[in-house]
């Protein structure tokens, strides 16, 4: 079912991270009565909502999608929910047991909310770690979990993702719960934290063009990801719960690849910098390898919602970029 | 590192089941000095375990893999551990929340057990519904897992067996406890239970033409499985306990491709049925399919630890037949 964000009452789980603190702007620009920000405010609330807290329709409460009689009582009279509470491949690596709980027991936690309270729809961030790492080209839908040579924490990361779907679907055949998982590529944008692997990466490379240090290259260069601005991510999701779409699960993505060089010129480009980048082999960190010329293609969610990606990655590097400065 | 099994103790997890019972069996028969039979016992143990329960040596613990603190009293002086604890495809479809804990929460709660009390290896009983349904030729361990076009049920049981193996990754990355994951086919043997979607198709033929009604082939019965005999996998366990091999995962199968009518014309040849089988359309059962020329490559298992399948399967399923009778 179609969801009206004029005058309807919404609850995010996870509504202090990146794409939450976006989305409550979208939500309140769209005139919603009511918005929960259900969170542990662990992380960066305070940075991420900033002024947002200070709107009356906000309601910031101090949630643990763990806690399944405290989702249910702040899940009362909702209309539309949004679950974006999650660990990334970093947080399964340094905490696989809370990553797993969170990523798993939380969202069977927030569906179960949502159908005790009669939600008329939910939103489940999905990923684009679904497919796997270590793959390239246009990646569709219908396409598998590559598993075999990855990090355990990344392909744990992943098909997290794929049972958080499945769940969702299974909660559509038993209690009729519609739904819609959107699988995002690479988030980037105001106010990124640093708890993303991939975008990370441009924070790293602004940093030490600061420092004046050269920016770091892997491998050639070549290494490609697929970049999505967090506004557009957060219209996605408005789309969703507008549109009459349940059941289907689809890629939000920038649909562009963008090599790793590129985006290193990129960053140079806006610091005004002229240091040739270094080249150099693994260090050891917690990187995700990806193939050359990797995008999501984006236009199942064109056909099922009209969605398409607005701003493009230099702009959007440099509204990032300017929340660093 | 190897285990020597003779003086040894183990513990199974899950162990009053199809394979437990035969592992337990073989673990006597190699003169282990204490085999804890880790179980609720809620399914058929009794028939299952049978006389092996009045052997001295088999401790039966009605013990719940949700219980950290119970696991941890019971792996205390163990020095293999193995866990066959799960839900498949048919628990996930009529109780998640139950198979999720189960066989992720539960895993992880064996995993620490087995750390804490520095036991020398564990088996993870992992599953060929890691590279998901619907597909068909030569199935090796490099391959992805498919997502789309299967019941959610069905993805969420790969996909939890996906993150079981990644589980045994960490705690080999950051305890250095050895593992090796052992993906069974379809496991079928004498005392088979009826949980199985696949297996249990044998049983049904089987019952059908006794009954003297035709066996039921889906589609064209092209569809093919690949049968893997019990005491082939209790034999890949115990070879595993005993190798050096650690940090590994390979396929335990029949590395046979049989189509639905060939199989169920051995039951009939069996039986003694002439009776010709009747090709419906589906009919609502949760039934996993497959494509034609189905089976799971089983040559690294032979590499890595010597074993190969050595029941025929005209003689396994005589076997499983002569128990139901």
């Amino acid at each position: 079912m179609a969801i009206k964000i004029h005058g309807g009452k919404f609850l995010i789980a996870g509504g202090a991270s990146l794409v939450g603190s976006h989305l409550v702007k979208g939500l309140l620009a769209k005139n919603a009565s009511e918005v929960v920000v259900y969170d542990p405010v662990l992380f960066d609330a305070n940075d991420s909502l900033g002024d947002l807290k200070k709107d009356p329709r906000v309601r910031l409460v101090s949630g643990d999608v763990m806690k399944l009689h405290q989702f249910i009582k702040h899940m009362d009279g909702i209309d539309g929910a949004i679950n974006l509470a999650a660990y990334m491949s970093l947080g399964f690596s340094q905490n696989p047991w809370d990553a797993i709980d969170v990523n798993i027991k939380g969202h069977m936690n927030f569906l179960e909310s949502a159908r005790i309270n009669k939600v008329g729809k939910v939103i489940f961030a999905s990923s684009s770690a679904v497919y796997g790492f270590g793959i390239g080209g246009p990646i569709t839908e219908d396409m598998p979990h590559k598993v075999s040579d990855n990090p355990p924490s990344a392909v744990a990361y992943g098909s997290s993702k794929i049972i958080g779907e499945q769940l969702c679907r299974m909660y559509k055949q038993n209690y009729n719960l519609d739904y819609l998982a959107l699988r995002f590529s690479t988030v980037y944008g105001e106010n990124q934290h640093h708890r993303a692997a991939n975008a990370l990466y441009i924070i790293d490379t602004y940093e030490r063009l600061l420092r004046g240090e050269p920016a770091q290259l892997f491998g050639d260069g070549s290494e490609s990801k697929d970049f999505v601005y967090v506004g557009d991510v957060a219209r996605a999701i408005l789309m969703g719960l507008e549109s009459d779409a349940t059941d289907d699960a689809m890629n939000i993505s920038g649909g562009r690849s963008t090599p790793t060089k590129e985006l290193v010129a990129m960053i140079a480009k806006i610091v005004g910098s002229d240091l040739e980048p270094e080249y150099i082999q693994e260090d050891g960190r917690v990187r995700l390898k990806s193939g050359a010329g990797l995008y999501y293609v984006n236009t199942k969610a064109f056909d099922v919602l009209g969605w398409k990606p607005e701003m493009s990655i230099e702009d959007g590097i440099r509204r990032l970029i300017k929340t660093l400065s």
